[in-house]
């Protein structure tokens, strides 16, 4: 079998984590690379990804996160903060990201600026966010799969309340939104359900060829 | 370096692909697999992967996505095609797998369907179209990290209109709508891109410390 299937039949989203273990400074830094790697629609990575280590944040946002208790025993916890803004600035800061990267000038890159320009900067604020949400996803698929092989724990979180997270991480006035939250460590011995069938639908019900 | 990392490395949005080389039956299962096993908000999976081979279907498609080569020239094309519907109906199929899996009676299930029914199905259909297209998202990160490290190519892509590719492939009558399209293979040796380097935004501007 893959790598690849092994570490997805190993990974489950642990219930409770074990608060005693802590991810090893070392393996953290991978897991931000694995991030920090993922694909994004045109490169853009129209996201940031909070890392907080604040215990006391931590406890503020739980009651927002419906009172889960990974919030609070995961080693870590991660914020996938989509932008919720798209302007020209964006689209030129990516230009020379890639103009400095591949030594290529600017000027060369203008026609892609423009069309990237046109496709997004020109969305609603709403379609702008949704789509920029979306992007966090592949980050957030990035994370898990690295985190597998690294046999680390993540449970990923749609389950809170974005507006208080905004508040709370005061998101809002660097024009970010909590799209996805997710914890990270090792599961306790005493999460039964870490010993669940995966559940999952047959290939019958999934794929259709045409 | 971790696998993952260095297959990320090696992974890039290939522009052409070799239209001579083909993924063999075994690989494609791995992949399909690995879409089959990823993660989604309840373990729902709300959405159908269509893998197109007929090839008339897939020149049909190519207009539809701005002309772009990959979609025929490419081993194989994928379509994630999220559900545009979540009824009552759909919480119930899932709560059978589970039941049935894990050999819980479904009676014991019935508050946490409650819970879903009452998340998702009061959702507008705009919402429920958004969340459903936004776990496809990880659906294809899990095929982008299972390809990688078979060394298969793959380029996603949003660049479509959605209304002709379901037109094209029946879909609206199924309940479905395009979110995305991944296109596999092997990376043509006359791609020059691929040997570009890799262009993400560093640690500093993407990761926040608090």
């Amino acid at each position: 079998m893959s790598n690849f299937l092994e570490n997805q039949n190993w990974r489950y989203a642990t219930k409770k984590f074990d608060a005693t273990k802590k991810i090893a400074t070392e393996d953290l830094n991978t897991l931000k690379e694995a991030i920090r790697l993922s694909s994004s629609s045109y490169g853009l990575q129209p996201y940031k990804v909070i890392i907080v280590e604040n215990p006391e944040l931590r406890a503020k946002i739980q009651p927002a996160a419906w009172g889960q208790s990974q919030i609070v025993d995961a080693s870590h916890l991660i914020v996938f903060a989509n932008e919720t803004q798209l302007q020209n600035e964006n689209i030129d800061n990516y230009i020379n990201n890639i103009s400095n990267t591949r030594n290529i000038p600017v000027e060369a890159l203008s026609g892609y600026a423009d069309f990237m320009k046109s496709k997004l900067v020109t969305l609603s604020d709403e379609a702008k966010s949704i789509w920029t949400a979306k992007q966090t996803y592949l980050a957030l698929g990035n994370l898990l799969n690295a985190a597998a092989e690294l046999k680390i724990d993540v449970t990923p979180m749609e389950g809170f309340v974005p507006e208080q997270v905004n508040e709370i991480l005061g998101l809002d006035k660097l024009g970010l939104n909590t799209s996805l939250i997710a914890t990270l460590g090792y599961r306790h011995e005493g999460d039964d359900t870490q010993h669940y069938k995966k559940v999952r639908k047959s290939e019958e019900e999934l794929f259709i060829t045409l």
